[in-house]
């Protein structure tokens, strides 16, 4: 999409991966938890609701295929998935693999803890093994 | 679906609505924000990805246009749509209308505070003015 630009804050707080066919995959910079966040390339979209109907399924295509891939190479006890967006209103989705021994289990992620942001050397590992995770979903990087 | 049945804490917790082509829908009898959640009626599925296609995509219309009535009838500043489960694994959706006045904005509604009971006759009136918000929807009671 033409002038598609991420909301500041996304831009802050994540490392990009990734090019889908309709999202953006970008890793949050929480080391507490493997937790991406998905965005549609569209712009002017707040809810799930407002996509077309062909952006709508290929959102679930993704983010199932994603939370499923995660689930598998991360050993996840349950994976969350959201779109919340009170402070972010561009429309992105969390998807969040949790573990029954992670900091903040059984709680959500919000409003527990203060973010734990990854070592640089940390960060480019992981982002290389969920590249590698997704590679045949990505169109470009 | 024969002998499906809510989660023991989804009942504690919930006021039931209506059933839809997919889904229970039951109101969090939490009086801080107007919060349903949308169970598919489906035994063993605690994961969106692990649905069919059929009742992902059914999820998909239910949960979407749900929100988007409850979006307009509550005059909501954004939505906010989650699978979560790391308490109950039995797959559920919230869908919360959040207003930028509400006692927990812009936070999520988790971990923030104790649920505020409703009074019964406020709840009575509510799954009243939802079911009808939802009437065409619904295939039974």
């Amino acid at each position: 999409v033409i002038n598609f630009e991420l909301h500041p804050r996304l831009i802050q707080d994540t490392f990009h991966i990734a090019n889908l066919t309709l999202c953006r995959v970008v890793l949050m910079n929480d080391s507490n938890y493997p937790w991406l966040i998905l965005i549609p390339c569209r712009n002017g979209i707040n809810e799930l609701y407002e996509l077309s109907n062909e952006d709508r399924l290929q959102l679930v295509k993704e983010t199932d295929e994603v939370a499923k891939r995660m689930s598998i190479y991360f050993q996840a006890s349950k994976m969350n998935v959201a779109a919340l967006g009170n402070i972010v209103p561009q429309l992105h989705v969390h998807v969040i693999a949790r573990k029954d021994n992670d900091i903040s289990w059984p709680n959500p992620v919000w409003n527990n803890l203060e973010t734990k942001p990854y070592i640089e050397k940390d960060a480019n590992i992981l982002i290389m093994d969920i590249k590698h995770l997704i590679l045949d979903l990505v169109v470009d990087e």
